[in-house]
């Protein structure tokens, strides 16, 4: 809110151990963990629960809640849902706590929790109120921090950032750094978005599973509003509720 | 060399403790390291250890032995050069022993080397000649490994494998992975080499401590033919020198 100093717009391709995130954080596993999230919302659920594995989240199963997760790309065993946003946005959660359990998005949403002020999970599904959830709230910094897969650089989570970057660039003034610029790059390079999202390896496994109809789902821009933030913990896991920018009243402005 | 399967040509944005090179490995760190150990080949040194550090490096302090190396940028107390490309190429270092000890190159290097069969030092100033080379060595994959700064992805060095996988992809039929496409996209975006350079994180501190004039010759594209290839070690140094495709006769089409 300093307007001498222009805020950071940052862009970390990778989760890393020592990186520090002093204010907010976009979290992106757009194929799927981070599009599911925000689709469990959509289909009226009351809390997302990231828990930090499949045991744990096993370990939550109750008449309110469901548990939803992946295994190499399919349903673990116990588990009433997949990872699938289409899937979930047909699910009946209206009012339930959704449990999820995957790795890499999992993985980079502990990441950002250990230091943030504001986690959001952003896709591209959700990416405009992602985006201008993020501007609103940072002082001093947006991160969008991509989960990647095992450790490498995923092209559908840098696409994704380069759209949330680009939206993000257009409501305030920014500084950009090297990682920025690069996602920026990515987005401009490919105008459609389903042909990053089919080229990554990030889709490939999913082909290898049969679950390759999910890609266009995740390749949507801007269908919903329901942008998943982080509102503190149990046990373990991450407590995510559908953003209210006024509890009372303007809300129904959000969707 | 199997025609039926098609080499891997893979970038990794950062290194990766995890990760694993089974064949060929292009280390590059564009501003400096990697330009500036090409341009001491140039120069006539007859080999290039990279150092772990720089305690380690003035350990091999002799009469034919120069050290160089940067701490914040800056010629470390006791060393002969710093990490300038443009004060290797000048420098009287024929037939001489060029030790360095850099941070984020000499990181790569030593991951890189842990598990690769070649290793070779590439830059913008030798990309024609270190992709030649890799196309010609790999059985299985070529890996440019970018050595990014303190953890963050590098916009320079993802430049830099960006215009290495083009030229690579002119030489063979090669699988692009996530990263490659990213970093392709990136060249595609900066037609100019010195801008992407100009922009990173890595030339804004070069300014800050006076020596952006070195960002001109890392962003000049193959304009020497020197590779410098791990030959092997000594202590927990990595010994380079000059690619000499075949010893007798034909190395003077190399420079």
């Amino acid at each position: 809110m300093n307007a001498s100093t222009p805020k950071r717009l940052r862009v970390d391709l990778l989760p890393q151990p020592g990186l520090a995130y002093p204010d907010v954080v976009l979290v992106v596993d757009v194929i799927r963990a981070t599009t599911t999230a925000a689709a469990f919302l959509e289909a009226g659920a009351s809390a997302i629960y990231v828990s930090a594995g499949l045991e744990q989240a096993r370990a939550f199963k109750d008449h309110d809640v469901v548990i939803a997760g992946e295994e190499g790309g399919l349903t673990p065993a116990g588990f009433d849902y997949g990872n699938s946003p289409r899937e979930a946005l047909e699910a009946p959660v209206t009012g339930k706590t959704v449990v999820m359990a995957t790795t890499n998005g999992t993985r980079a949403a502990h990441l950002a929790a250990a230091t943030a002020k504001h986690v959001l999970l952003a896709s591209l599904y959700n990416a405009h109120a992602a985006a201008r959830l993020a501007n609103d709230l940072a002082t001093e910094e947006v991160a969008i921090l991509c989960a990647g897969a095992g450790g490498r650089v995923g092209l559908d989570d840098t696409y994704t950032a380069g759209v949330l970057a680009e939206f993000i660039q257009l409501m305030g003034s920014y500084d950009l750094q090297d990682g920025t610029l690069i996602a920026l790059a990515t987005r401009r390079t490919y105008p459609d978005p389903l042909e990053p999202l089919s080229l990554s390896l990030a889709a490939k496994s999913l082909q290898r599973v049969g679950l390759e109809a999910d890609v266009p789902f995740c390749a949507r821009i801007a269908a919903s509003p329901a942008v998943p933030v982080l509102e503190g913990r149990v046990g373990e896991a991450l407590i995510f509720r559908r953003y209210q920018p006024q509890r009372a009243g303007a809300a129904s402005s959000e969707g």
